[in-house]
């Protein structure tokens, strides 16, 4: 069943703008683009990433894909016209705690391009990658489930993450991982300055871990000021541990040194690859119970057991009833999200795909 | 000309061992391979990387390829044979201080694979890539020669470097960063450990930074105790760095983040890519003088200077003459070294190929 009915807006006519309105109109969607700069929108539309250019307050989805520092602004004017209202950006904690809105589902889709801009845009970028989804306790739960299929459908695997949480990790994936890469980088210009030959040396180790250092500075003053405190955290695990290699060298302990250069051979070997496999589905029956944040609740709970959902939808079958919430799940994972949910007082039951 | 006359033998039958016995076969080379452990020999002959198994005295040049430890040990048993003895370490400064002899001369070719074992032998290994040879004081000049004009022919440019200063630059290439991609994958794999989602989240960025880690740690621990003391300066280097960096990040300091970032950004993007392309040459001919370590001299000059010698040959046309050093380099880069040579003390000519 495709999951396009009606318009989605972009706000934001960048490489991931684009690249998402290309994929979004390839699933049948009829996608507006807008940009303060105009001409990008209208190198969207020239690019096929948008069927129009221009506002759209009739749209189902709003997307805002502009840079950080600007989505809480962009986003309550989207909010104002009514529909779901996402956004693409890397930190979540501040935008999501400024906005408080039940139609605002925080987003950040784990995914990105050496390329800049729209002409770099590619209707495959999200294609077998993770997008988080930073849901709350006030998050609206048709909503959530609407936003849960679209975005499953470009061939994207969602995970659930609280908005604090997705901050302090990506700090960990994503931001220190930068700034230790400049870092390098810079170190190694400093010496290269005085040492003619150092460059000619570098070879692909260090050509893969300074590569994410040719990035733009720009959106990174956005993210080291919206996420400083996660980053500074981090930053200050990653100097210690540094000092602890650094003292273990010093004193040639060769164990100590394979235990640590062991560990981090098996987490790498480890790192899990693209999209999970196809594999047999069943559903979860979760009667809606009268509570807030329930939609918030479960999906974070489901990431957090590893358990990946691919379908999330509220049923309200009989009426005057709160509903069920049917969350589809593979089946070898079934009993272990519904052991979570019976442990956080849920009353799930397990059914075959279509039974209901 | 070919420059293949004579045996070759190669000691030690693992990746790189083997992928130099198949780039030396196809340069016309006889090539003999041993290891320690016999059957790593055997399977080289059956891959086609030597053309005999067993030791072999009778070798113009014997490479060694024995992890770092053994070197030593190895290369003095080689050298009490005869010929030109080189090894291809991580480290180069407390093997060619130990060692301290006229034909040996240390090498390191900055190449490697992700594969381990002469299974993952390839002859191409060493096409374009940079091969450093770190001649000393008392290096023969008519050895070191012969042993660039093999190198070269193997795709490799050969860049010279005193080992003491090999040591240092490789700390800031290669080996910093290597245990720094093994911190960062450690740091991600203990908040993983505690955080399920963590991993999912890990995009192409932190993969290429912390690809290496996956490497075998086998060698490191040699690695990490040979270069124990450059390693160390530059670690305390990097952790002041990302001191500075966390200071910035924690004041929000826009404009000096900028810079930082926009330093490494030009940095990264000007890093030399593969060999340099062909283009005309010119002969240096420079009268042998009467004092000892001109070769390292000449060799570490061009390489410091950004000159590359595509070729280097001893000429000793008139009898009782010491000789003349022709030293092979770009038509445009002849001046900069011509320069180096006569602020040296040197005597340089420079003239057409073939004018001699």
């Amino acid at each position: 069943m495709s999951v396009a009915e009606g318009h989605i807006a972009i706000i934001g006519a960048g490489l991931m703008g684009g690249s998402l309105g290309m994929a979004l109109r390839a699933q049948g969607w009829f996608v507006t683009g807008t940009d303060a700069e105009p001409e990008r929108a209208d190198r969207g539309l020239e690019l096929g990433a948008f069927d129009a250019v221009g506002a759209d307050s009739s749209a189902v989805i709003t997307f805002v894909c502009t840079p950080v520092s600007s989505v809480v602004a962009v986003a309550r004017h989207a909010l104002a016209h009514g529909g779901i209202v996402t956004d693409i950006g890397s930190v979540k904690g501040p935008v999501t705690t400024a906005l408080d809105h039940p139609r605002f589902i925080g987003g950040h889709p784990m995914a990105g391009s050496e390329l800049d801009g729209i002409d770099g845009s590619d209707p495959l970028m999200f294609q077998g990658r993770t997008w988080v989804l930073t849901p709350t306790p006030t998050s609206d739960a048709a909503s959530y489930a609407r936003l849960h299929a679209v975005i499953s459908s470009l061939g994207a695997v969602v995970v659930s993450v609280a908005p604090a949480r997705h901050d302090e990790l990506v700090a960990v994936v994503s931001h220190v991982p930068h700034l230790v890469a400049a870092t390098l980088m810079s170190v190694a210009a400093d010496c290269a300055a005085e040492h003619n030959t150092l460059l000619r040396m570098a070879a692909g180790g260090f050509r893969d871990m300074t590569r994410i250092a040719a990035g733009h500075p720009g959106i990174w003053l956005d993210i080291c000021t919206e996420n400083r405190s996660a980053i500074v955290g981090v930053l200050d695990g990653v100097i210690a541990e540094l000092g602890a290699m650094r003292s273990i060298v010093e004193t040639a302990d060769r164990q100590r040194l394979q235990q640590v250069l062991g560990k981090a051979r098996t987490a790498r070997m480890n790192l899990p690859v693209g999209a999970p496999p196809p594999e047999d589905l069943v559903e979860i029956r979760v009667p809606i119970p009268d509570r807030p944040g329930f939609i918030a609740e479960v999906a974070t709970l489901a990431s957090d057991l590893g358990v990946n959902i691919f379908d999330v939808e509220l049923s309200h079958s009989i009426e005057g009833d709160r509903g069920t919430l049917v969350v589809v799940v593979a089946t070898r994972a079934a009993d272990l999200l519904r052991g979570g949910l019976l442990a956080r007082g849920f009353r799930p039951s397990v059914s075959s795909l279509g039974e209901r």
